[in-house]
């Protein structure tokens, strides 16, 4: 059986990994390094806009689960790691301009500006090691695919222009392993928390699994239900249909590396 | 044996009390109304502060633990209760100008202004009814004393303006019901959670419990630990620290009765 348990990733790894992306020498992906760690997804946008997202966020904290906020102007999320600079610390950067995808790049040293205020949010990364660690098989991981994820009918809480349906994930499990997920990610309410839905996906408006609007098919089988948790893709897929003049996101799957333990987001 | 479950108030009995405070009939505290609805602590801050106060309050969640946040302007918090007037729909308003209390008003029609924010943060009530439902006894409560309060030596993480120690409550506890108030009130983070301290006043800068710096003071037996949950006042004193040209709080113990349930917040 494979050993599901990695082990936890020291301090010093932790910030040789940061480093080597700071430097470039990491562009790919992070999933599945610095076990134990917990990732964030970025969102950057002017001071302007701030107010209006932080709103959002804490009326949608199951799609958009803040880990931490930066002072206007700072790069930095002290509260995440005391040496991270938002500028250089992800593996690559999305700019959007009027809501559109206008380059990818490698840093935003040369785009940052005295009035940006940078957003990190929890990630699925979190509770997925904790259902790993449980024994619980997760397919698209098994599969080396991305998860699936969905548009829904689920309508987020507006706040100033942000609006817009919630986007999920979903992960097909037994019904015994859907419950044991059930009390896992309760633990974790900063990082997507419990599942929204179970079972039942056309009442939240989707009509066919094996389309997804975002990442990877993966077959439900007879015995298993699709158990869908609120995703990240919202707060960005809400912050882009507001045409903000400017943005910046972290590439896809190209997370934020923070000190902090996935063990210290449980809430009990 | 006292019957420590009072039946859950009714959407109407809601209604009605809410209805009552609105045309001014009560303004008294609201301590032990409408049971098992949410009760909140009121700030309201000139937008100019209050994107800075929304990044103190998520980055001090276990003493500020954020409700709702109202659009700029907008006395109302819908996801609360859809009737809502945050103007008038308190028992009593303190009003504060350069960190100065200035008065006590029963409504605050008058002053209210477009670039106002209200900010409303879950109180104790709700996790003090889970615990006198579990059957563990609040001292202050059957005393029909105020709880005692604390500054303490924990800091809280500032936010622009915003900075200072945290504020405490505490409640003696047989150690059996300390570790049961543990398991209860982490299931409640949206209303101050677990502990963040038990037992040693010292360790936290706490000097004499029996004199406590808000509240009433409440002995603790020598089979007794002192449990400290972060308290509300927190927010208010770290506001009021930073002199804001204009604020408007609740009165001591008139809290905002919202319709929702404290079982909803629970996260398990």
């Amino acid at each position: 059986m494979t050993d599901l348990r990695a082990p936890l990733a020291s301090d010093a790894e932790v910030a040789a990994l940061r480093h080597r992306i700071r430097r470039g020498e990491h562009t790919a992906h992070t999933s599945g390094l610095a076990a134990g760690r917990v990732q964030g997804n970025l969102v950057v946008l002017p001071e302007a806009q701030a107010f209006d997202f932080l709103r959002f966020c804490q009326r949608n904290p199951r799609p958009c689960p803040l880990l931490a906020v930066s002072e206007p102007g700072s790069p930095r999320v002290p509260l995440l790691g005391a040496d991270i600079d938002l500028r250089t610390d992800l593996p690559g950067y999305r700019v959007w301009r009027d809501g559109e995808l206008a380059e990818e790049r490698a840093d935003i040293g040369a785009l940052w500006r005295d009035d940006l205020v940078a957003f990190v949010l929890g990630c699925s990364f979190s509770f997925e090691e904790a259902l790993l660690q449980s024994g619980i098989a997760l397919r698209h991981v098994a599969c080396g695919a991305n998860v699936a994820m969905y548009r829904t009918s689920i309508p987020t809480v507006a706040a100033g222009p942000f609006a817009g349906p919630m986007v999920v994930s979903m992960r097909p499990l037994k019904p015994a392993d859907a419950i044991r997920a059930v009390q896992i990610t309760s633990r974790f309410p900063g990082v997507h928390g419990a599942p929204v839905h179970i079972g039942l996906p056309q009442a939240i408006g989707i009509a066919d699994l094996a389309r997804p609007d975002f990442g990877d098919p993966v077959p439900v089988l007879d015995d298993e239900l699709p158990v869908f948790w609120a995703c990240g893709v919202t707060p960005q897929s809400v912050v882009m249909a507001s045409r903000p003049p400017f943005c910046i996101t972290h590439s896809p799957g190209a997370m934020l590396v923070t000190d902090l333990l996935n063990d210290r987001l449980a809430a009990f």
